[in-house]
């Protein structure tokens, strides 16, 4: 059998029945955004990686390697953002083909020192090596948290409101228009779609209000799409979920777009990923609230999109017309996809 | 200008260039083997991260994937082990390319579950990417240490011992019976040598009792070469050294295959690479307890192999005919190297 006909949610869950349980301080394993690790006097550590690999996540040609260097940080600070916890300490390990030019190596880290010191990070250090083709940045980041203040992808309770911040698809709409040249929108909205796509922002702010609320209940960042993250948070959960169509913060020239590209105007919202957004819930009551906070302390908009129902039920999405159809949970497979690569 | 010009020490250097200094937290940033994070009640967090990437550090046709995986976590093992620290926490970031085999993915895991075991380690997250041709684990280790107990490339005065742990050169000798077939040494050697580049055993526990002892200056482990490693030593203490090669831990077969392979005896056992000893300095009256307090305790014999002197005279080589020569320090340039590639 090939990696490929596993997935890669199949391969990790391969991977976490080889390995044996983890010791007592680790308070999350495998299986979050995050590891979760005892720290001492009510403090845990936050550890997780993620990479950024090229022909695969970017193509060089079409990528500034300043963005390059912020966004592969960023898409860890989502992480730590994800578990309510503020990030602390980097470190790069980078793949580099030979020839490369130096100012390549320059702009990507002045672009990860940029993003570091909006987000009060230090770069403590890392690793080079050669490839035999293409490069690779690869990023190990820690944060910490008040042990009591983390939040997990478990945590969802039936009954909860599902809460999104900022807006959807804008990033799977700029990878689209990137590689699908057939593809077209108002020159505003593909500015919007390319930025989203190029310069995530990630929501540490708001990832740490929310881990000081006390209200929330799960909270994940959405990398592989609303609906593959929401499936995280239901399966870890054990729980099911429904989602209003008509409450998405999606941009119309979004939905214009997913419909003659994918025939589905939610498709990116649903399924695009890379988004960066955090998708958390918390009890209806509360929600309100949750969402005021947010945008008073951030600028962030927070939106109600939907609401934890139980497990036997799925994942429902109800269309603006009232129907109710099967929320796909498909998502990214940051295994099988390869999505830039595609366009070779 | 391009990163090959620059080579991997000149490139850290431009990146240490660009970034900011560090916040009070880092006790030791970029530099050393590991970084140093202040943990809290008199505790440090050691942090590293290394890379096995294929046709750079290994051939997958050549490799057994349970060897990768151990190796792949060994060589971070032995930059905790090299600070003095005990490791404890693993993420593990994953490129795979399409079509690999499940298989390989098993082997590769329990190879590192069980290096894990053996050293206390746990395995508590990571990231599986696709990639557009070859493999790479890229391994994130963090280790813990009492924070005066922390042995860094620093801390090496003139006068002082120079020791090493085990013997010097076999991994390399094992890379060049790889990959140049016209070589050849007797089996029990070429057995020797191959286990020695492909299940390096890293000195945790040595690392730790020359952590406790209060008479180590510096210590680095040596994965460059000895003359790299001990350059990085002089270079950060602001010290000469004196080597003898007479007192160099070398197999014979190990130098007569130098000699035919590179002309000089004593490359593989200064220019090799991948030694994964422990390289340490301590006042000249205690190498003798220290060498027998590691041998008690472990097992491994610790060589007397030179000595500090005044900067000004760099790196010296005495031969065993009384020759002294200068110590190159080219040692193993990741970047550069590539080694088993170059004979895609």
């Amino acid at each position: 059998m090939t990696i490929d006909e596993l997935g890669e949610f199949g391969l990790i869950e391969r991977i976490a029945g080889i390995l044996p349980a983890a010791g007592k301080d680790v308070l999350v394993g495998i299986g979050d955004d995050v590891a979760v690790l005892e720290g001492g006097g009510g403090k845990v550590w936050l550890a997780t990686c993620d990479v950024q690999v090229e022909g695969v996540h970017f193509l060089k040609e079409a990528t500034n390697p300043y963005d390059l260097g912020r966004k592969a940080l960023a898409i860890n600070l989502s992480d730590i953002a994800s578990a309510g916890g503020s990030p602390r300490f980097a470190l790069v390990s980078l793949g580099l083909p030979r020839g490369l030019e130096a100012d390549f190596v320059d702009g990507l880290y002045a672009g990860l020192r940029e993003e570091a010191r909006s987000y009060g990070v230090d770069v403590v250090g890392g690793n080079i090596s050669g490839t035999r083709r293409g490069l690779f940045i690869d990023i190990f980041l820690l944060g910490e948290a008040e042990r009591d203040e983390v939040k997990l992808r478990s945590g969802a309770r039936v009954g909860e409101a599902i809460l999104v911040t900022g807006s959807l698809g804008d990033a799977a709409a700029g990878v689209a228009l990137l590689l699908e040249k057939s593809l077209s929108t108002s020159a505003g909205y593909a500015a919007i779609a390319q930025a989203r796509r190029d310069r995530p922002s990630p929501r540490v702010a708001e990832g740490r209000l929310l881990g000081a609320s006390r209200v929330v209940g799960a909270m994940t960042d959405i990398s592989d799409g609303l609906a593959g993250d929401l499936g995280h948070i239901r399966e870890k959960s054990g729980v099911g979920a429904r989602l209003y169509a008509a409450a998405l913060p999606v941009a119309r020239e979004n939905r214009t777009l997913a419909l003659s590209a994918r025939g589905d105007e939610w498709h990116f919202a649903l399924q695009g990923g890379e988004d960066y957004e955090l998708l958390f819930t918390a009890p209806k009551e509360a929600a309100a609230g949750l969402a005021d906070l947010i945008r008073r302390e951030t600028g962030s908009a927070v939106s109600v999109i939907g609401e934890i129902v139980e497990a036997s039920r799925g994942g429902e999405l109800e269309l603006p017309d009232g129907r109710v159809v099967p929320l796909e949970a498909a998502g990214w497979d940051h295994m099988k996809a390869g999505k830039p690569g595609e366009a070779e």
